[in-house]
């Protein structure tokens, strides 16, 4: 890979520092060498020199909360013997990379096919935005598990649902739930000592039944414990106000969606609790158009009684409540890729429909940046929520995040400002991943699912 | 009501203390008012004298876990407006005392009718066993919500399946568990202050998906303290390892089935903190002829791929392990009344198929008992299982349980020795209730349920 | 009671001659004895003089097409004892009469019932709409069978739902769908010797599957006949093409909702029989606005997958065609009695939900005769359409359907003339039924299902 | 190929003439050119000649009603794109060859698939059993349809549904029910014009709900009259006693397991239309064993209320009679391959539990073969069954189903007398299908289906 200098561009470097106009950036072995004004940058005769004046650089956007293989109709995996979905987890990784996304945190998927697409896009034997993951959300079963959505699974063998749900599982899945916390601690500790995950999620709330908590503290404390031991982040996903406050008191790194919390918001305890520990917290921000699409729908939540509406709006205020204390947000939004037949899908199909801004990786990060000015964050703020604040929640802020020298050189190079605009996002001139710059119109390679949707 | 002795019967006394023979028992004013060996009786003339030599004469049993509303079919429930069940509640009640328990604490019901009908019992106004009421499981819906039978209303207006749930939940049930632990605190003081109930329980596990937990720490000990605040003793539903250990520590009074504990057996650390604090715990123990038969059935448990094989040999361990430590353990099998209908119910039906001794209120006991003592209980024991243990757990021992002087006259005087045989419990002579004979034979005096089936 | 004389009013006699202005009436004896121009009336001394100068007397109206018991949810029969449905149908027979209509044609419903209360009005015991049922229609099952709503019994105990079964299906139910030509007929004939009904109605298209045929030929045939035998009419529910020339050709006398032929219209062949034959057919008309709402829904018909808007895009040619060509056509719509709950029944409130003019007896057959004119039928049409067409149709022409000497005295009194405009038959004057003036404002006398509602 | 000659083995040459000792029969080009004793056969240099002595020798066996894709589960169906099922219907064809059935008809399957295997090995481009298919059966959906296994598509994508189920449908599906006969003609019409299909089958009874009827006279009419001039045959699927009436008289060449009909027997007077007019039948005879086991499971059918048993003992009953009175009965049973997933499919699960002898091709013609003689058949006259009887229903008795010469050269050879015992039917010495021998053990060459469960 010859070096290059991204000469004359303004830079937002993401450690929240003010742009710096007319700036260089110089990337050498995959590393960030170099970071001045452009006028000073180093002259070797064998860089190349990419003219990047007007334009804008940032470093590659992370995404804190994405699921590579999301669209999990059985037309979509019952292509595949159990387990090989790597096709789907690489179109899904090039997919993001291709709108400027050049690393995501997977949260919840099958953990064998994750692995191998990983390390083979670490290894440069792949092209693909980095992938971290956590395999199994500890204590929930596999996408067709009652955890999940069993509705998929209604017309097949369940000999076929068993062999899918486990390669989510991987021994960690629902049978947790009903150890003591000794137990729980000891099957956490050889999962972690085998799997090669980069993180740990589990479930404080219980994730269909939303309402309900999965873990007693002996156990999540157990759980967050075994994490660090192993020298992982942990992280929870909580949906209601005592699963939240439970999850911070058992040391979590990071809260997922912490802004759902079901029909009544977070009390101003909470809210304050991860204020003052600045606690890094995904936060599910959208448009105010898709919010109040979805305000009209009239669905239930966490298959109860209660209404979805009660539930959005209890978000809005957790959303309000968080961004004006300055919490410190990610942004994420179980973001993943879909084919075609999501839009009939007994599950999916009535999520989506009337959704204007359906949930898709490599669009739906611009609806959170875009939502996120509209909740009052300052566009600045925004650009932090997808770099350098997730960086740093997930313990990777020595190599990825901001534009410094010496960090991994994942930059974005766009053709306008995109503290002006949140769109300017998508106004992509330059993905740069470990210094090579990516051909953005190859991608994804082998469109398995977007092939066509997107024709 | 005249005075009363019973003479020359064995008086096995329910204080654990060893058989008196050829003793007698006076009964005035609806109390116990003299105790002693039959030559010592008072001689006073207006003294009804009953010959009971031969006979055994034991305190009135008590049930610490019925459903007087437990067939909720709607082609029972139906026949009412919704809530105007006093013909099922007093039904079960007689069926109850004709078998000779003369105390039921039902622990999940339709309040309203359970009150009324349990003051009109108190005060005199109707017959049947004494009743005391939890009213709702604090955190559950009712009958027809998705935490107990929601396929029972699948067929029916939802408006009247709400109207059938609020019956049961008056304003405790689901939603709470959505709420932070302080909010949990104000409405269940608010509940206790207007409900009329006699003693609080709650969900620690959450019903239906047995294996989640209902309540954080902090609000399971927000409504202990208000239940004993108010008075009340307070109890928790446990089914899962963890919960009963999380409803231990909240400070519970007693535990429901807490022999339950899903799939795996209760830790050894729990185990030892039941024995040591003596805290009292129902055990759903039954006879081997019956756990045989329901090993076989290969069902599963609380909504998950785990089978109703493993929970029932979890439990059998538990249950081995409390009686061999000594527990303090009481009798109670969510008994209820059921009609012809429930063979054909597409809830209960396949519960009571194959069931050799399918649960029903006045029979049930002697289930319970005679599998106390195949499982090694020692039958003394099971005697105060179902007498002061459950007057003591209620804290009600300073008027039930026992066969002494100053307490209320409740008496089963049975023809044979029950700590012979278990099944000598149902060879009964007399029932007595606040010092008055019985007329068994009258009971139920408007079989609503029992009348097709019985004739 | 005493004779009635109306004078003055408008004269639609419903034979289809010339309105007869400042005419008389008298009724005797529960018949009417005189019908001339009001200047020659009788002036007999003790008849009733009652003015009806400015108003419009036209028969009582009649219904082809009513189930008194429609709203069949659990909730409402379960209220009752199986076949106990008396109330209900009481209260559909006054809701009808209230509403002018005094003579109902029940074509499904609980035989027992049904029979009790037409026995009771006919002998004047009870108040009401005259009654003819036809108990089943041969070859269905009953309202919870998989013929009409099996979902209202999902929840239900299945010795519950097959109790409630019987009480419509009286031994002629789906069986007879397996059975040969030879053995229909012979349990067809039994029925007829024992059931007491009024009229015979046979599915010639299954009901719920209705693409589907229930019976050969020779079953069709051997069911017509057999009513013939009996001394009664025959009719058939056809929803197919081929289905409705099925009927014809077994020589049913009446075609009920003829006009329902599924996706495709019925061809031009079998519209031409109709006519030549003058064979009466039950039209489902229903106004424009309602149509329009419908379409819009998109629901699927006959359990497939065929669109409820195909269905009713072929109905509305049917209709033009039948009209267009002068075929004898009845007023009918499925109408019943609706309580509060149909509203959010699973089968019914889907139904129910955005229809501006939801099924209701008592208002729909307004709907019915405003859409007729709406549908291009003469307005002079349309009341014979719901008096002498359906009398002749169901072989009663010698008792109902005009008003002409010697025919029971049904009579309604408008004020205003309903061929000015349908809305019309709504300003109610008088319902006289066998002679006697209806005290309307005392109907329902107890309003089982429609107190809420109206209240 | 080289010419052969089987020598030395006893004829049974599906004609029905006495076996012939020590016969011989030459192979030629793909024909039998010589059949006579063994004594008397040509003795050509290049003919390689095979000692069958002591063997048995009769026409290659043929199986009136396969279905070469029957396990239509969704994760068999999806590993493929729709329609593309080559594989599955290549692997049972080899399947049935590998067992001796070189002839089999496919009455209901994925039209395209079947088509291009059938011409490959026509062409000899593949090695088979001969395939001759239906396409689908008329007026009925393909397999995820309402009409036969809708549950299979409850978790999938309707888009996905729909389009698995044209391939089978192709155009000639439930919507022709809905149609006037006129229209049903010209629909078929087009479709025998244009698919490929060797011969039609239509539903006389509706599939799923049996006890319907799918087809008005006039419509069976006209198919069968389609089917005619289009020279082909026509068969119809009946499973009541007035369906299968219809079908017979519109003229159908062959009856679909004809002894089917409901829990009545079909009546004498059909009996003995069928027996006179020497109709083709295929009847589902099985063993004592699978029936007994089959009448103890007490299933319902049909989706009616009707159980299983009485549908058993009904077809038992037709069986007896059929076999008594000498009507022409065809070996068929609907077999198909069914792999490991069906054991715990929701649909095929439950069929194929305790059943001692599920349905799987290659394996259930012995089933067939060994009930008939147990039904009392001669065991001569069951081998007529599956060989000319076949042959000449189908009308390719000129080609098929005798070892006479200039017919196809398909025999099966065999190491012991099959009219000894029907299980010599699998002790097989050699197949030949077309003149050559066929190497069994190669065969499935790719176990889609087969691989594991036979591993």
């Amino acid at each position: 890979v010859t070096d290059i200098a991204f000469t004359g561009a303004t830079l937002l470097d993401g450690t929240g520092a003010a742009a710096v106009p007319d700036a260089a950036v110089v990337v050498a072995d995959g590393r960030i060498s170099w970071v001045g004004r452009a006028v000073d940058r180093p002259r070797d005769p064998g860089l190349r020199v990419v003219d990047a004046a007007g334009k804008y650089l940032l470093p590659g956007l992370l995404d804190a909360n994405v699921h590579l293989v999301m669209h999990v109709d059985p037309d979509v995996l019952l292509r595949y013997e159990p387990g090989l979905y790597d096709a789907l987890v690489l179109e899904a990784a090039q997919v993001a990379l291709r709108s400027g996304v050049t690393t995501v945190f997977d949260t919840w998927g099958p953990l064998a096919a994750l692995r191998r697409v990983r390390d083979a896009i670490d290894a440069g034997r792949a092209t693909g935005s980095r992938i971290r993951f956590a395999g199994n959300i500890i204590g929930n079963g596999g996408p067709w598990s009652p955890d999940f959505f069993p509705a998929l699974g209604e017309g097949l063998s369940s000999s076929v649902v068993s062999a899918v749900n486990r390669e989510w599982e991987h021994g960690v899945g629902a049978d947790l739930t009903w150890m003591s916390a000794a137990d729980v601690r000891h099957v956490v500790r050889d999962y972690l000592a085998t799997s090669g995950i980069d993180f740990v999620k589990y479930a404080a709330s219980a994730h269909a039944h939303s309402r309900l908590i999965a873990f007693s503290p002996d156990a999540q404390r157990a759980i967050v414990e075994e994490a660090h031991a192993a020298g992982l982040t942990a992280q929870a996903c909580a949906q209601a106000p005592e699963a939240l406050r439970m999850a911070i008191d058992a040391g979590v790194d990071l809260l997922q969606h912490g802004d759902l919390t079901g029909p009544n918001p977070m009390p101003d305890e909470t809210l304050d609790l991860i204020v003052e520990r600045r606690l890094p917290c995904v936060a599910f921000l959208g448009t105010r158009r898709r919010t109040d699409a979805l305000l009209e729908r009239g669905l239930h939540w966490g298959r109860t009684a209660v209404g979805l509406e009660q539930v959005i709006l209890a978000k809005l205020t957790n959303d309000r409540n968080l961004i004006k204390a300055g919490a410190v947000l990610l942004l994420g939004l179980d973001m993943g890729v879909y084919g075609p037949s999501a839009d009939t899908s007994p599950v999916f199909g009535p999520i989506r429909a009337d959704d204007p801004e359906p949930t898709q990786l490599g669009r739906s990060h611009l609806s959170w940046l875009r939502g996120a000015v509209e909740h009052g964050m300052d566009p600045a703020d925004a650009l932090l929520a997808t770099t350098s604040n997730i960086a740093r929640a997930y313990g990777v802020d020595d190599q990825l995040g901001t534009v410094e020298a010496g960090k991994r050189a994942d930059l974005l190079v766009l053709d306008a400002n995109p503290l002006d605009d949140p769109d300017n996002y998508a106004r992509i001139a330059y993905v740069v991943k470990d210094g090579a710059i990516v051909d953005r119109d190859r991608l994804p390679e082998r469109p398995v699912l977007t092939g066509d949707r997107d024709a």
